[in-house]
């Protein structure tokens, strides 16, 4: 059992897409593994949306290993024996790295909504701060899934020169309109609570309801059909019958219940408006034809999605695979067939390991000069 | 322009699925055409979640026709000009027939959530007593899309001996696992609105918030991801660039907002959660196998879907075509091709029209003795 730390990497300020400067900041990160001599050996590996920077190991004490612990570690897709793996905690998040709930320096209170608004290209340009601070000057990869994969293809194209490749996984160039939407009613979920006072609710009742609210139509988009009938179904709670009243009769209604009220506990409502708010912001092909979004990049590409993923479909994979191959870049795609919908990035392992494992031996052979 | 006119039918008791007993009930409907002198010519149509019983024509003064007037009306889909068209407001609505914002003889108050929680099956029994009044002994065909279309195939099953057929469109057998999700989440958006108040706000300010944020998840349901990414992709609101704040960006945000606030302006709170409740008890399967739900069925079936329907997809309706033909049934199945989701019912009347109208005839040619 590997025991880490959580670290922590000051930075005095980030240019932001909107035109605003933010600092100092506080990035947390953990790392994995050695870095090698020739520093060429290391890893970003992004989370998603309500992730942190704990990708792997055991916190002293825990008895859960971080959220990517089947996928990184010795052996594994994202080796440590071989290779030194970064993960950090997003810009705007709650998990360590300065957010909407840290303490704003000019009023000593908590930022609330006078945190600015932040891009994916914002938390990319802080790590890219963090990778500067590590002493690498190229990434061998950099990968992750959902928003984590929106980060990868983001540092691909607006860092290309800094990485050897990129693992994209069940991501998208682009939010579209169902994806949008989404996120909007979670939004108008937590911003319909009372409680959450136009953002002000530190050290008051939380907005508890309304962000569980949005939190389970999360859920729902993050299963699949097939997957929400095989571990619900119709199953009914302890009841032998239909209750015929407004308690709740179904497994699937307490499975819902349970993810949206544990979500209160480890996650801040305004994080959740922040972070869904760059998510939907995200357009690589802003201003431009996706056809262009690739022009420039000379990193490798590993696309990979999942055949039951509605969320993040198939289909936006493959929009960027043909995007990058009219560009020439190399660029290797992997359909997983999953019943899991978009959670399959953190429940299918094997076939990504397969996948993963040996593009990065590939990339490092070829392109990093390593064994 | 057909000038028609809601009509109200009393009904002593209703005797519920649970076991409890309701009554004297009160039932809106509206009929176009003119029933035939051997009472052969009538059907049967029912509204889906939010409708009513304003189905075709206008009510005088109005400027818009009621909800299917595009497929009922003179040489339409379900042709006035020969048949008697019935569509009556179901149990538990709020559009006329008796439902929780109906006072309660007993107190002289709103029912609210005193209201017993009613069934599919239960809102059949009242339109199989509507129907009773109206001295028709068997009707030549019912339909329906969505909850009208679980109504359509619950009178096939409860009440063989008094259809000649039955159509039913972008509907189910039971409501799964993500059905029963969607709802819960609405539910759950309704009672965490604190002017919600356990059900009783009649009087006092309305749960809208909740309310509103309930319907726009349903929009975002009712859609396809095409249709919303023709409708809205990534357009913008009168602004020519993103904000960088929490007010609406896009189209997508604007149009939610307005569903939801006009929602709120046209249907009760507490009717929300218990026609959700009715749709998500619904199971025809409840206590025997898919396969033998259609036993002793003697109608004729018409089945239509939607290939971008995601909500009802194709493969439910399907799943109740085999099972219906396991059974010797005489079904024909129509998929429409169709982007606009499961909203397609109420857009692709071309398509549906052709399928009904021949459909229609046909039944009427050799069942009902119908020139």
């Amino acid at each position: 059992m590997t025991i880490v730390e959580t670290q922590h990497f000051s930075l005095d300020q980030a240019h932001l897409k909107s035109g605003e400067k933010l600092g100092p900041l506080s990035v947390a990160y953990e790392t994995y593994g050695q870095l090698n001599a020739a520093r060429s050996n290391a890893i970003l590996v992004f989370h998603a949306f309500t992730g942190d920077a704990h990708a792997a190991g055991y916190h002293q004490g825990d008895a859960k290993p971080g959220w990517w612990d089947a996928m990184i570690g010795p052996g594994k897709a994202f080796d440590t024996d071989k290779y030194f793996i970064i993960c950090s905690n997003v810009l705007g998040s709650c998990k360590g790295t300065t957010g909407p709930d840290s303490i704003d320096p000019r009023t000593n209170k908590p930022f609330g909504l006078t945190f600015p608004v932040i891009t994916i290209e914002d938390m990319v340009d802080v790590q890219k701060a963090l990778v500067d601070h590590l002493g690498i000057t190229k990434l061998l990869s950099c990968a992750g899934g959902s928003m984590g994969g929106m980060q990868a293809v983001t540092w691909a194209v607006k860092y290309p020169q800094y990485i050897h490749s990129a693992i994209v996984i069940a991501a998208c160039h682009r939010h579209t309109a169902q994806q949008i939407a989404f996120h909007e009613v979670g939004r108008q979920a937590v911003m319909s609570d009372v409680a959450w006072n136009n953002g002000d609710y530190y050290g008051k009742a939380l907005p508890a309801r309304g962000l569980a609210v949005a939190r389970m139509i999360g859920h729902i988009t993050y299963m699949s059909w097939v997957s929400m009938e095989q571990k619900f179904g119709r199953k009914l709670l302890d009841k032998q019958k239909l209750g015929y009243d407004f308690s709740k009769d179904f497994e699937v209604q307490s499975y819902l219940e349970y993810r949206g009220q544990s979500f209160v506990e480890r996650f801040d409502a305004n994080s959740y408006l922040y972070l869904t708010k760059a998510m939907d912001y995200f357009n690589l092909a802003e201003g431009r034809k996706v056809s262009e979004i690739f022009k420039g990049v000379t990193s490798d590409f590993l696309v990979i999605s999942f055949t039951s993923d509605w969320l993040y479909p198939s289909s936006q994979s493959q929009e960027m695979v043909r995007a990058l191959q009219a560009e020439d870049a190399d660029v290797s795609y992997v359909e997983i067939e999953s019943d899991y919908g978009h959670d399959a990035f953190l429940v299918e392992f094997d076939d990504q390991t397969r996948a993963i494992s040996h593009y990065i031996a590939k990339v490092g052979r070829e392109r990093a000069g390593l064994a």
